[in-house]
């Protein structure tokens, strides 16, 4: 099974993205919140049999780890909450794209986050996704003001608490921003990749996983830039006196694979061990079109990694078998609703 | 000739260091601003014998583009005029360096920027150091906040005074930040490299390069995230309409070496066209501790140039053609220092 671990709502119907930017006008207009729109299953079921549905099957991947659209969590819009509402209308859909598709999308989570706002805000949110939705993981911001980057890093006391929840659930996050309100960063060109540098470095900076020895973090996109300066990385933490990257974070810290041509993916795979790697194409998402130098579109991630030099059971670590060592509760979930 | 384009004057007198504490207090707690320290020709020729040159020698490269300190620029501290005071004495100094070792050091410029400040106070000192001082160059921070990217994009018609000047002189920008006030960032492991990333994101999404079709860049440290996620920067271009990157960006953006790793360079040199790469070190820099993978220094970047499989014309350009041609004044300064 090929089990792209990163994947987001992105074809969700107009209606809910459209009820979405009155909820937020209400708030800074002081207005009454408009009542949220009624989606019927077909609704919901065409903007995935002609989206996420589709590109599966002609990619030949199985089944999706599937949360809401990241651009559109936008945890600096309104407040508290405003974000929980949002969240929770969010998770909610996905929900319903798992029950009608359970053999081709399991959940994750957005969280309630709001800058400034202790993330103990999202542990409700956290427990009735994984216990009631059966979702197997969290999207976690490091950056809820969306490009200002006011909230303490992620190595802070200030987010023990929905760490403490998710050791608890054994379930990890993948540490992804939202939209920028930044004009200085463009938000998949810069602010997404940004986000995951910038994670990696605070992990790296910090005895976080001391005290949390089974948290588990995926940094998406290829890891920012982080394996192209793996150097830099591996001699960073030897100037301040931390143990090799391997021991001090590569227990608890993976990488997707959603770098979009063969140069990126080949360096991703050398430098990078393959049980911290997760296959991963982030489809239908930011980059849209057709490479012309291969003529198959850019996020068709599964490609490249086709292409790498590595044997068939390290490949399979990629397609498969690390999904269920980071997502610890998704083999019993898949046989869930494979049962259902 | 071996140039490396990327140096900084990280070992400066410490009472020069000093002064700067000592200048950035009496701003803020409103006390006279102490004297400048005044420092001997000895005091100044110790830092740089047992400093940058002894590593050039050990390292077999001749010549270094050199600047200030980056992560001293700290545009953030002060006001305006503290900023200029202290380039104008940043870049004295830089200048006494080129002057008492003119084969081995030519100069660039640390800019007075100040946040909120429009570019054009800059003027003066880039004009000063370049026809004064013979600079052959500047360093552009797109983030005189400090971590908190407060000013405008550098597509911005904010930014336009200095790169008329810039055109004026025939003289390049290296994109470089400086310390980081933002607990969120580290600045050598995250702002630096979120800083590249963010800058070729911001020319990509314009048409800068249309006002100013002479205007010439340098992105650091190997072009922060960007050689990595080549593919999806290309996928990002193709679906905003621009044309190919090759065209819509690479006459005016250059990258150094600053890549600490064989596969990082390696990648660089595979997806990068050679005529936009130039060959640096930082040395002595970001990371200084020896790869006991490879039993080198980490930044000994040569070692990862000379490895590559390029021709040995390519390797050329690298390591001496490009700088021409993007350091238009380089190739006569050089002679005048030689000649001196």
């Amino acid at each position: 099974m090929i089990i792209d671990i990163h994947g987001h709502y992105t074809t969700a119907p107009k209606q809910f993205e459209g009820w979405r930017t009155e909820q937020v006008k209400a708030f800074y207009e002081k207005l009454e919140t408009p009542k949220p729109p009624v989606l019927t299953d077909d609704e919901i079921r065409v903007t995935i049999e002609q989206g996420q549905l589709k590109v599966q099957r002609e990619r030949g991947t199985d089944l999706t780890i599937f949360s809401p659209r990241a651009s559109g969590m936008a945890h600096h819009l309104g407040d508290a909450q405003v974000s929980e509402t949002w969240s929770s209308m969010c998770n909610e859909l996905i929900y319903r794209v798992c029950d009608m598709f359970p053999r081709n999308f399991v959940g994750v989570a957005q969280l309630p986050q709001s800058p400034g706002v202790s993330p103990a805000n999202c542990i409700a949110e956290l427990e009735r996704c994984v216990l009631e939705y059966g979702f197997v993981g969290c999207n976690l911001s490091p950056d809820p003001s969306g490009g200002y980057w006011k909230d303490p890093p992620l190595t802070d006391r200030y987010w023990y608490p929905i760490y403490e929840k998710m050791v608890e659930l054994d379930v990890p996050a993948m540490v992804h921003v939202s939209s920028s309100c930044n004009p200085a960063f463009h938000a998949t060109g810069a602010h997404y990749i940004n986000g995951d540098t910038t994670a990696f470095m605070q992990f790296l900076n910090s005895e976080l996983f001391r005290d949390f020895p089974t948290l588990k973090f995926i940094i998406p996109h290829g890891g920012g830039a982080v394996p192209y300066h793996w150097g830099r990385y591996r001699g960073l933490a030897q100037d301040m006196k931390k143990p090799p990257l391997i021991d001090h974070l590569l227990n608890n810290v993976f990488f997707d694979t959603c770098v979009y041509h063969h140069p990126g993916m080949q360096l991703l795979a050398k430098v990078i061990p393959t049980k911290n790697i997760l296959f991963a194409s982030e489809m239908i998402g930011a980059v849209r079109g057709i490479d012309p130098e291969t003529g198959h579109y850019y996020d068709d991630t599964k490609k490249y990694v086709d292409a790498l030099p590595i044997t068939e059971a390290e490949r399979e670590m990629i397609y498969e078998g690390n999904a269920y060592n980071v997502f610890s509760r998704l083999r019993a979930q898949i046989e869930r609703q494979f049962a259902a």
